[in-house]
């Protein structure tokens, strides 16, 4: 992903939400990236802390948070995201230093932002932005997350480039009074999938530093590329049913799921951590069901007989995102502890 | 539940697994209750640091976990729950001290446990409980978890029943060799709805310490039962949808959803915290979306004006249980903290 940036002249601002490690984090400054993502307050303060002196909050802002934003702005290049009047004025009241910001623009994902041919409100929060001494303009930020939705690479690179277009309508229009501002776009199958970026600025992928089961069957990835597996210990043996119970629920993978070619959910592939040399993906095997701490996989009945209970064995999760930010820590094919975030 | 407990000459292990807090433990001992169900060797061992000696670990046990179980289980009136002759083969080699054992019966849930009819199975392993000093046979348990696809009060009751029977049959035939052996319950829809505990001898409920919006949808409590809630700062609205932004998403709700009268899936209902004294459920409102820290909310237009970025609302979960063990801690409406195990 860095290359692709580097090739196409982008800022490469990495989404740090879906590794949440500071360890994690100094591999990307290996690639020199000096600009990150996160989405919380305490994800920026955690990352300052630890050195990124650049960092934007992608989410729009919550402003009952002001003072810790405030701390965070006196001490590092702190840029926020907003989509309203409303904050834009809060923030012009109440920020004490100089402060990034981003307006968040909707593409078509229709969670947040403002709807792209809204020029009345963004110029607005243009003019408000403009007539404060804190306030440093960036640029328009979308986040396509529409693109999980789709159903080729070629659906994929279509809503990748109509949302382009769309910024770059919005940045040709305030560009006489914003010369500096940015086009910036977030989402994993876009950087994944697509090869231009005519127009884009910055990209902001956070997903793809593990992929998973999503990702691979939108095409941002191989099955082999996904870097990141439960392990759970097996408890249980149900022969009649083909079924494994395993000690790894929805307190721990979280409970994101797809469906299958028949239409039944599931939660979850399944890899064989018996031979540590070659994981491999069991065949036709898959999380079936998840409670509490239960998770329930289905195998094929000529790989039932390779369990027993006592083995770990490995789940890729539906969404990275969310099962790693369930875990304590990680912990590398070498046996050693990646902290995390707390 | 205490009283009903006490009503029904029942012994009540309440699930901890629910709140996972000393303190809101401490609540239960006013009930006079000594002894809890929690579902991980790790809720243990907090729960035994808080002064708790009689704990069952309700879930089938994980052998790699053995020596953190004899730690345990040399302090406290340990139990556990098997449901293989492998599980009890690696207990009768690997336990050092005295430990309960309940077997896991499948009633009908079809999660984990043994056929309510595989007396071959339970017998199995009885001659191996039977025969380890170590071993303290307690008796059979079941969760009848298929309570929560039920449409009606009528149909939980019939399963609770179904199930309770298929128990006796069991006890009845293995009481000449166990006389003291006891039926044990656990789901909170039958533990709430039903009047008939014939044949019980111990219930262990969790849920029911907070409810939450699938328990009032099966009748298990009334909506002014629900105890937790998740507090969201609004963030940003979008009128042209009736839509709220919330900085509450998936990390902090968990993902459970049911689906309203009309087929669409919602993530929780929503409660007014403006008014202090007098919180109530915002009608016709509901959580739609939920991406990793965004919570989407719907409310009828007429609603939708009550509302301002920065103020807090709040969630009432699907399911608790999931909810509460994603928080740090709680939050009373006396603005007190109750802490949780981390």
């Amino acid at each position: 992903m860095a290359q692709k940036a580097k090739m196409n002249n982008l800022i490469f601002r990495p989404h740090f939400k879906t590794h949440q490690s500071a360890e994690i984090g100094n591999w990307f400054r290996e690639e020199v990236v000096k600009k990150i993502t996160v989405s919380s307050v305490q994800m920026a303060k955690y990352f300052a802390e630890e050195g990124w002196e650049d960092i934007l909050i992608a989410f729009p802002v919550n402003i009952l948070e002001i003072e810790k934003i405030n701390q965070l702005a006196l001490k590092i290049k702190l840029s926020l995201l907003i989509e309203s009047k409303d904050s834009a004025e809060f923030l012009k009241k109440s920020l004490n230093y100089e402060t990034g910001i981003y307006i968040k623009i909707d593409t078509g994902y229709h969670r947040t932002g403002i709807a792209s041919n809204n020029f009345n409100e963004i110029n607005k929060i243009l003019e408000i932005i403009g007539n404060s001494n804190n306030f440093k303009f960036t640029g328009f930020v979308t986040h396509a997350g529409h693109t999980y939705n789709c159903k080729s690479k070629e659906e994929i690179i279509k809503i990748h480039s109509d949302s382009i277009n769309q910024l770059k309508v919005i940045k040709d229009n305030f560009i006489n009074n914003f010369s500096e501002a940015i086009i910036s776009i977030g989402d994993t199958p876009s950087c994944s999938i697509a090869n231009d970026f005519k127009y884009v600025d910055e990209i902001r992928p956070g997903n793809f530093v593990f992929y998973d089961v999503m990702q691979y069957l939108l095409g941002s990835c191989k099955i082999q590329d996904i870097a990141v597996a439960l392990a759970c210990p097996v408890v249980a043996k149900h022969k009649e049913r083909n079924e494994l119970v395993v000690y790894g629920g929805a307190i721990h993978l979280s409970k994101d799921f797809l469906f299958d070619k028949n239409g039944n959910a599931f939660y979850g592939l399944v890899v064989n951590f018996k031979d540590e040399d070659s994981f491999s993906l069991v065949p036709e095997s898959y999380v079936k069901k998840l409670s509490q701490e239960h998770g329930i996989i289905h195998l094929p009945s000529n790989q039932f007989g390779k369990f027993e209970i006592g083995d770990v064995i490995g789940i890729l999760p539906i969404h990275s995102c969310l099962t790693a930010n369930l875990a304590d820590d990680y912990i590398t094919l070498d046996h050693c502890k990646i902290k995390k975030m707390k």
